[in-house]
């Protein structure tokens, strides 16, 4: 690679817990968005997984994940009611104990209290915290997500996550922005692939992909190029330009 | 349990194959309407996975999934283009050789004729099929799809994957259907909470999740109850609603 230094990576991994997406009950929201965010912020999402309200699949899956990426992402599973398992399941996958944490109640509490609520047990279980963890703010509903160690755990409802999202990505650590450029052919992508994979050989640090799409019945594609280098990146997609060119297909 | 009978269970997993998923560049919409249909026919969704376009990562993944659950659908990468490798990285998973299936060949060359297209090596590409695979058939644009074990490899491009996912649904060996109902309160979760565990308890073969809402800033909740048993369903929403009922939170 030309490049004097290797570019700074962070990566993560999202475990989103529920029985409702893998029923199809409820569409998942959560992905997209956070695919979106780690990408813009040089954070590259490496896997995600989806997995039912079992505590067995929960704490298996932390600690495979939590083992294989910088950052281990969770949505889903931490309100009051007794499915919500995951608090628990991550407490048990990291082996500490967990209880009501005063911090969360001093949250908490207050906004009940002003509202004429009763801080009640199914409420109290969102003050469950597994020890050693720091809260994340919920700005919403205020009942906090946390992290621990590099686990950090968020609402499945989208603007809570949304809002606990913003509220950790400060004390993220972050490498550097993949950047992207595209390419689109107004051909199937079956037309351009030898001379797609050949600016692939050319530039291996680059990652390339096709996606093809259908306007009005006409196929083409989106050729997608991919680096944390600009210079590389313009390279790339200078050499890719001129071989569809040279063709006849740009 | 009541029944006299265990209900017969039969579980898939979702593999879904993308970079362009992982870096947020393209919304996943076929988790959804897989969990969906399989919810429809009588096959439990258990794990989804979404991974990159890398050869290892497919092959641990569907070697892990496919000894997990009755079956495995993988979504995506299997194009003309350099970046497609799922077939390839399924033939390696099964440890079988793969190339040009004449049975491949024989539905997309007249397809290509047809159209005074050229069968050129790119496409030519999307016939490679594992040794020993079925195909699945793609009614939109031709190029298969494949199953192999318990394996049935998809497109990732959505009518082109729903397309062959009713071609496969005849060959599915299928369960019970998972019935559900939805009892709707109009409280937030965390007062309801108690008596939804309560009723849990007396019904731990039906499986039960409260899913929040907020409508116009009135919080609620769908409180979801889930069996193959019509009658325990019943029986276990009936108790639910009185409960509630007798709480005055229906």
């Amino acid at each position: 690679m030309p490049e004097s230094t290797s570019p700074k990576v962070v990566t993560a991994a999202l475990l989103v817990i529920g029985d409702e997406i893998l029923s199809g009950r409820t569409k998942d929201k959560n992905i997209g968005y956070i695919a979106d965010h780690l990408s813009a912020i040089g954070i590259q999402l490496k896997e995600v997984r989806i997995v039912p309200d079992e505590t067995g699949k929960i704490v298996s899956s932390v600690n495979t994940l939590r083992a294989a990426f910088d950052y281990l992402l969770t949505t889903g599973g931490i309100g009051p009611t007794h499915d919500d398992i995951t608090a628990d399941a991550v407490a048990k996958a990291f082996g500490v104990p967990i209880g009501v944490d005063p911090r969360a109640v001093a949250v908490m509490k207050p906004y009940y209290d002003s509202r004429g609520l009763e801080f009640t047990a199914a409420r109290q279980r969102m003050a469950r915290i597994p020890e050693g963890a720091d809260l994340v703010e919920n700005p919403v509903s205020r009942a906090p997500g946390f992290q621990i160690g590099n686990v950090i755990v968020l609402a499945g409802v989208p603007n809570i996550m949304q809002a606990m999202l913003q509220s950790i990505t400060p004390r993220l650590n972050v490498g550097d922005r993949m950047l992207s450029t595209t390419v689109t052919v107004h051909r199937p992508e079956s037309e351009v692939a030898e001379l797609f994979e050949a600016t692939q050989s050319h530039f291996p640090d680059v990652a390339m992909g096709s996606y093809p799409f259908s306007e009005d019945g006409v196929y083409g594609a989106h050729l997608v190029l991919r680096s944390t280098s600009q210079a590389r990146l313009n390279a790339a997609e200078a050499e890719l330009k001129s071989r569809l060119s040279g063709h006849g297909l740009l």
